[in-house]
């Protein structure tokens, strides 16, 4: 693209490295903001800087949150015998929407992929672990695997499994309402709550 | 959405504010800028603010520019004889692509549009005609309207043609190789191209 302005050229260039967001899409979004007030593209900016810096992730579940420890980690209405564990923040989005799931989370930050170079010990495992060894005050009776149905979900599922299955705790997944391939966080709210609340156990959860 | 921090609610919400982007776009773009380096979120922000705060318009042609005068305009190897108006800067943008046009711009900054309440003085007409003046330095010869094959595009030739028939002008608009309701702005730069090498008198471009 021929660019009038270098400094148009820069916005442009710093839109289209967002993910699905092309020159001409970066373009139409830099123009749009060109054509705002000064303030409401400060606030723009501002809100997206703050996020950046100030951003915290939960101690407990490592959850988004914007205290040390998050809400729902805080709540005492909600049932902390019982983890669901995701792999990201919209996950937990999705889930909290369909109001069928009163337990508390753990967010992995991301599920295992050997293609992309994502192993254990990039994710939250070591802390999932910790959480599940009894204590006096708190003992985990569940844990439920809400992870997507591709292959990199399996493989993290697969793998949590096998480090699991000695805690004296029993371990479910979702309902597989979801088509193979299915990403969680676009299945609607009825078919995802649904799934959790007629969750099985991993073993029966395997195809034969 | 049940956010789990308020500093991410906002920058999803700034997010969602520009054209085409939904809810859950703006949360796919922020959780990714989330992932990013400190310095590469504060780049992306101050790219954005410094745009609006520092964006000049040319002001013969009224193009975004980073000097009083845009290159194009100040340019000694144009012809100055010879203005292509167009609604805005991704036009200009679209047409220098084909390196098919050797004149100067005169971007409007919108089209007449009743329905959306923009007229004649919302847009850089007046300018236009003070260019189309004869002086001891510049003759302009002709002006070639390169607008979008839409209700509004026409409505604002048909307005200027009115304004600038009683100059010693010659009046073309690029030949209309775009279907009607085409956007300038997504036609390929070959049809675009040619379209411009092609034009034809406007009295001639009006359908019988
Ligand atoms: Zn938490
Ligand atoms: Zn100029």
């Amino acid at each position: 693209m021929n660019f009038s302005s270098k400094l148009l050229e820069n916005a442009v260039a710093e839109f289209a490295k967002l993910p699905g967001v092309g020159q001409k899409t970066a373009l139409r979004l830099v123009l749009h903001l060109l054509n705002q007030d000064k303030q409401d593209v400060e606030r723009f900016s501002t809100a997206v800087t703050k996020l950046r810096n100030e951003i915290q992730f939960c101690r407990v579940c490592h959850n988004i949150s914007d205290q040390p420890v998050c809400e729902i980690c805080s709540s005492h209405r909600r049932d902390h015998s019982l983890i669901c564990v995701v792999e990201d923040t919209r996950d937990v989005m999705a889930i909290e929407n369909t109001n069928q799931f009163n337990g508390v989370y753990h967010v992995l930050g991301g599920l295992i992929s050997p293609m992309d170079g994502v192993g254990p010990s990039d994710l939250q495992v070591d802390t999932l672990v910790e959480r599940l060894k009894p204590t006096d005050t708190n003992e985990v009776k569940e844990v439920v695997f809400a992870l997507s149905a591709t292959m990199e979900g399996d493989t993290t599922l697969f793998y949590l499994h096998k480090k699991l299955k000695n805690f004296n705790i029993t371990i479910t997944t979702i309902a597989r309402g979801i088509a193979f391939g299915g990403e969680l966080e676009y299945v609607d709210e009825i078919t995802l709550g649904r799934s959790i609340a007629t969750r099985v156990p991993y073993e029966n959860s395997l195809s034969k």
